[in-house]
């Protein structure tokens, strides 16, 4: 497998897994990734466990440039996140000055409790990223970017991350037909040998409601490509199939 | 790690990880098997690629006796999960004599072309466990159970297999609190090193027209050690910050 220059998301939480909380943090990076055109390669759900980080982290490394992990960065017993990128990176965990200042001013006239200051913590060597739009900066180490689990906080801090990354919008066509999947398979499997560059994909609905059977989408960074493996496609298909086309 | 007896999900689908559909099928498992009482360890989104899946499978297996894998079933060249699933386990690739009966059924008077034999292929071994309230059976093998990725089917087979796997409803209490998280932290670790077997959890929130700043959870199969846990708390957390607590 070799490393894409992408995305390998984390999403740490027990809370997810138990479905005490809705599941936001993954879908909305999904979508920012999609509209900076940052390729994702993988989301990984896993629970507030040292061992179940470290493992994801190791193998998120191993498939993509780039990690973003969210989830486990507070003050208390379950907030591990920053232990285990440390063992998976195998470095030391240390208490990071800049962000101990950074915490003392967020506090004001009280001090922050010692516990508090957990979330001062971080890989040897981190760098924190700061940002106009975000009370405190990102934590940054290898290129493995640890974010709060807190939508509002992992949302603005995911704007400062993406818009450090390498991205290229991508050309989208979605082709509504009336068929069954299985005989579109021949020509799409054709069309996709082809022009293997192209993405394809192929989605079968059994809503009686809606106007269509399938939906098969074409996506390429060039949006020439895509047009002309639409046209192959409508070219190719069994006559009267096709819908409606969204470009 | 030791092999949990619950569940590692696998979510198949260059779909989801390019925001084309919302993921929904992952949201949907977790819901049910909350509800169940299934312990699930972890829900990986990979793309519709073999290595991918291969080693997602892998990882599952090492963390959890049963998996369940939703989509990459379908009959066109993106749905590799019986390929990748079969190099998983080291058993070749067969075709399900019982399976092509039942597509054959399903396709009534008009054979089903080539491409629709493909979904009765199955790693070798593996079983067809049937069900009233599907139409296709669900294909196992080695406790791996692959779901087709279409909303409707998965959530019908997924009832058929979550009514096979052992579960015991938890118990859930919540406390709401007006507090910052770190001044929790003390009691709350406390509490969870002296009663190990419970599992607490903290969620703040930073939405100021919620009346609480931090939610916590207690969960146990023992109702009375969750409201033992909550007495605990109670006792023991700064005077005057519960707003309520949900049993």
């Amino acid at each position: 497998m070799t490393i894409s220059p992408g995305v390998a998301a984390i999403i740490i939480g027990n809370e997810v897994l138990t479905a005490k909380v809705t599941e936001a943090n993954g879908a909305h990076l999904i979508r920012r990734c999609r509209e900076r055109g940052v390729r994702l390669v993988s989301v990984h759900v896993v629970p507030d466990e040292v061992d179940f980080i470290v493992e994801a982290v190791l193998l998120a490394r191993r498939r993509a440039k780039y990690v973003i992990t969210s989830g486990g960065v507070g003050p208390t017993h379950d907030d591990v996140t920053v232990r285990a990128v440390s063992l998976a990176l195998g470095r030391p965990v240390v208490t990071l000055p800049k962000m101990v200042t950074i915490l003392r001013d967020a506090w004001g006239e009280t001090p922050p409790p010692a516990e508090a200051l957990r979330m001062a913590e971080g890989p040897e060597g981190a760098q924190l990223i700061a940002s106009s739009d975000t009370r405190f900066p990102v934590l940054m180490a290898s290129d493995v970017y640890m974010l709060p689990g807190v939508p509002e906080l992992f949302r603005s801090q995911l704007e400062t991350v993406v818009a450090r990354l390498p991205g290229q919008p991508v050309s989208l066509r979605t082709l509504y037909l009336q068929a069954r999947e299985s005989d579109l398979a021949r020509v799409l499997d054709a069309t996709a040998a082809a022009m293997p560059d192209v993405a394809f994909g192929s989605y079968p609905t059994f809503d009686a409601t809606l106007d269509y059977r399938v939906k098969v989408t074409i996506e390429h960074a060039d949006q020439a490509r895509v047009a002309a493996a639409s046209e192959r496609l409508r070219r190719d298909f069994p006559a009267g199939i096709i819908v409606r086309e969204d470009v």
